[in-house]
């Protein structure tokens, strides 16, 4: 009998990988990244192919391709990753992979998170410089609010993954008297250097679903893809409402 | 005659409550919400699963559930409660009723309302803000505003159900030269807790339509979801133009 | 033979009037009515039942109704009124006409229009606003900007119906260093009181395609529909850099 | 045989003239730019027939006719010239060329590229009013900006075409702390006049994929209509960014 030959293998690995982003329900995550993009874009939160998103469906990662327009992306043009061995299940050959995937790894491997959003919200930029001037007050690395209502739609921890904390002290969400804290990290010349302070800042700050990067905008992630989105839509908020409050004169806590 | 089993009346009772919200009519109050969610979350009102709606349907209230993506919401996850005994008719098993329920059932009960609307809307949340700072005057607890022309589509007591008020006096839509006033309550560590205060603004102010919360959003009414929905529209393009007169050190009254 | 009856009469006569407003063609003035609101809602120019517009075909002149949400308007809710007569050939019996007809009107027989939008577009009222507080100027009466680009959308008089005027200056669009000059009136209790300021500001200045009101909005006219929303959109784009412009400091002349 | 009459020659060059703008591919220039221009006018870049875009697809050269409403535009409605003969191909009677085709024209002769937008966005012409009134340094006649990520976005020349420029330096995108810096020429009282000194400071700034005009808008350029509409948006949203900044007392480098 026949052997397979070395092309019909690699076809038949080719067809494994399709696949892999091949599925008629809107929220097989191939499609779902596809969805989310388009209307990321409405939100300006990834203007001119900045920003991105990463789904974790069991051990497969969903990623967006580098330097495409996101509210143009085709389920074809999403690289899939094997969460235990790091490779590449499925990496279409005309993009590169995101700059973003080591900080979106570092959020399902160090937080147990389940899908990772990247934005370069305005909001989220003009927050870092406002902090960075020590405008708001001399803490410089932390965008702190409490006493608006928004607040809890933001978790502790940012996935509800587990309810309860090592030191057996309960989980959730925020309540409104209690004061939201986003680290702010420095931005560097290339966004995979970002990879070292960004866990260190998840590891310091267990609470946070937020990493705010300076100058730059925010990686937020959630248990799922819908508390990562509903959880960046309350913070894009309460960056925006900041914004608004410093111009006005009044302090964010 | 075979009697009907246990099993046969659940089911029974739950295609009963299938009907209450199952209609081809894009008006039905099940479609009809998950319409105006969808638009609302494009106004920026219901960002990150905040806000929500009900409306009055004879004596069928229909209610958005807690913590969804407003915009997402298909006429299945829909609350309907039974306006006399207060019990549920209809109850999604995966969700969570609205923290906002008791508030909405004070606007029908209290003012006679068909509709209500709750938005967590930047600009009614940044009036409460300037407000409590003092910035506009020393009435902390009332946002006031007079002589601008969109002041003509709110109405005198946000109802149009009782068109000759208890004094005799006609009621309708505020005028041109009249001051529209809308009262700030205190905001509550948990929503269900604004209950009282927010009965007692709707008592001690029969005319107004609205009821702001400090750094929370605001609640508004209507005889109707048309009204209702109207009166929300003015209300917020009447928040916004407030903040921008403040930016540019103009008097609201 | 049978005469008509008063009932086959009336039938008649709603029939005709239901043709008025009958077309296939998305660029008859029902439906072109119609698809413009939808889109001014998106601009924030009709919000919440507010603004208006009528095109005037041939001898028929086309009006949305009063109070009804702009962006869910249909072909059978527009009253038609015959220009020479000044009567309802239309007028569907669930709705008032609305107060800017009398505006509408004057837009017609004083300058040639073919078309007039009303909007309360926030951006028209602040720079009312910043006029009547003298911000920019001593002149509180009229609204002044030169050097803009955009200001050559704006035709000098608003209709290119009469190329030549009177004294045989050729007339056409503004220049980049002509000074722009929109004439604000007073607002009044009742939108239809506004006639007699309206038709004297369009008889002073001749070469104005608008008129802002105090507190209200902007009345916009064109030769036609697409010469009066170009306009209206090259107009609001001016008072929003306008209020900008003043944020920042900068002159608007 | 029978000749070819003069009536048949029209009919046939109007068919050939035809077949330019005549595709089922929505890529095809004839209809991206339909596409592009419905979208822009979305993000308020051709509001009232101001702005365009132009394609360049081998030797042939597509324009956006002059005061048209560019979220209507059809591909009935577009110009093509022959690159090499400045010729037109087609020309629909009844719209006139835009003003702005030699300044296209200069972005594809003097820097080889593929497409160019032009836009009227109030963010641009804000940063040239801010940069006029020396709000940001003594230096009017450049916009420069560093230290912030969506620089990344911006290539060095505008665009791909030369991956090394004459020096032999690699081009490339700008890094995160180099200083983007975008030229700011006069305008003019007619569009076309802006050629010469848009070419000038084509040659004058060999790294800018852009060229600001004072008091009016930005045209910005790349290698495909891809590169040119993901860096206007780029640039659009650093514009922004800069007047938001400059509004909380910020510097730009």
């Amino acid at each position: 009998m026949a052997e397979t030959s070395v092309g019909e293998m690699a076809t038949e690995e080719n067809n494994n990988a399709d696949a892999l982003v091949t599925s008629i329900d809107p929220l097989h995550p191939a499609n779902h990244i596809c969805t989310l993009c388009y209307q990321f874009y409405g939100h300006g939160w990834v203007t001119g192919t900045g920003g991105g998103i990463s789904i974790k469906h069991g051990n497969h990662v969903y990623l967006a391709p580098s330097g495409v327009q996101k509210e143009l992306m085709k389920p074809q043009d999403i690289f899939v990753m094997d969460y235990v061995t790091k490779q590449y299940l499925r990496r279409p050959p005309v993009y590169k992979p995101s700059a973003c995937t080591p900080l979106f790894m570092s959020a399902y491997t160090t937080r147990g998170a389940g899908a990772c959003i990247h934005t370069h919200s305005q909001w989220a930029v003009l927050v870092t410089l406002i902090c960075e001037a020590g405008l708001q007050g001399d803490d410089r690395g932390v965008f702190a609010m409490k006493e608006i209502e928004q607040i809890k739609g933001i978790s502790r921890g940012g996935t509800g993954s587990q309810e309860i904390a090592e030191g057996g002290r309960k989980l959730g969400n925020l309540g409104y008297f209690d004061t939201m804290k986003i680290p702010i990290i420095e931005n560097t010349a290339h966004e995979e250097d970002l990879e070292e302070s960004m866990s260190q800042a998840m590891q310091e700050w267990p609470e946070t679903c937020a990493v705010l990067v300076k100058r730059h905008g925010v990686y937020v992630w959630g248990k799922d893809v819908a508390q990562a989105k509903t959880q960046c839509e309350s913070l894009d908020y309460l960056f925006q409402l900041a914004v608004e409050m410093h111009k006005l004169g009044l302090k964010w806590v």
